[in-house]
């Protein structure tokens, strides 16, 4: 099978990856990107977990204000070398995800953050929904998982798709960042103020 | 059972639905705003809405960043109308309060907001440091007033002698700005983050 070297190149972006391996695991994966980076991780070749247990200490605070100053956000973004933070990457990262939360307002940074509570309300309000639409029983217990996916989408920053380009969403701009600079990149917290708002 | 005409508008506004919708769900909930909310959606006609909660309050948020991206602060200060937000007299003063914030690091914004675990901590240590300094016994309390009234001073905005003048405390500012401009001003919330610090 021919692998196109875009999509090699793409891998080794995504993994940090040698070439060869990431030649190797597509092909031996039938040119299947997502199958392509289970395996480098499996061989222990790909780093991304590695990664995430590295420490993140470095980074940026950025803030941006909004609609005349009705509108403001506060954001901590780490990284692990002085040298990332100050490239221009990773700022301009840092800046599109203070517009991402001035725009599209996230209640919370992860789903690990969405407490129980609004979970199991958001389950009963979709239940009762879809009993009223007159969808089958059997039927109910998908679209719950279906609808609970959309509310992680509307509510969890890391879910949400890019204001700047909806195709994406922000895990996967974070991935692309990761792979392209070589180091672990999180983020950390986040604070959005909307005048008058009741906190 | 009457339904004040008032909150039938706040339902309208936070859910987008229509007056009579709006009725009918506060009518079938006994007048439970959260409980009207949640049976608009289970019926379908209001979408899970994020919408802030009405307000009538004007005022600014503004944030500042420090030391090559290292502290940042967001601030929301509160005004009775538009006119005065825009003033220059209310802008200097906000930014003079985020400038505070960044430098003088205060955990609260006002002494209310001081857990009484912390007072008591407090207490505690100054109490024992009194004893060790050979105070006499009946001097303690007073001593104790005079050392926590230091602590509120130090993590307290509102108490904070002005960085700027330190004659002055943030209340005397505020006193000064309120005289000036003849309208109420409150500092609403502050937020401040410092590159790697445990939160």
């Amino acid at each position: 099978m021919e692998i196109a070297s875009e999509t090699v190149k793409d891998l080794r972006e995504k993994t940090g990856c040698g070439m060869m391996d990431c030649k190797k695991a597509l092909a031996e994966t039938n040119g299947d990107f997502e199958k392509a980076i289970d395996l480098l991780r499996k061989k222990g070749i790909a780093a991304a977990s590695r990664r995430a247990d590295r420490t993140a200490s470095e980074g940026l605070i950025e803030s941006y204000i909004h609609l005349g100053n009705k509108i403001g956000v506060l954001l901590e973004v780490n990284c692990e070398t002085d040298f990332v933070s100050r490239s221009d990457d990773f700022k301009s990262f840092v800046k599109d995800l203070c517009m991402q939360i001035a725009a599209a307002n996230p209640l919370y940074l992860k789903r690990e953050d969405v407490p129980d509570a609004a979970i199991e309300h958001e389950k009963e309000i979709i239940s009762t929904q879809a009993k009223n639409e007159g969808k089958p029983p059997a039927a109910i217990e998908k679209i719950i998982n279906g609808r609970i996916e959309k509310y992680y989408s509307e509510v969890c920053l890391i879910d949400q798709p890019f204001i700047r380009d909806q195709k994406k969403t922000i895990k996967d701009l974070l991935g692309e960042l990761t792979a392209k600079i070589g180091e672990n990149v999180v983020v950390r917290r986040f604070t959005r103020y909307q005048l008058g708002e009741k906190s």
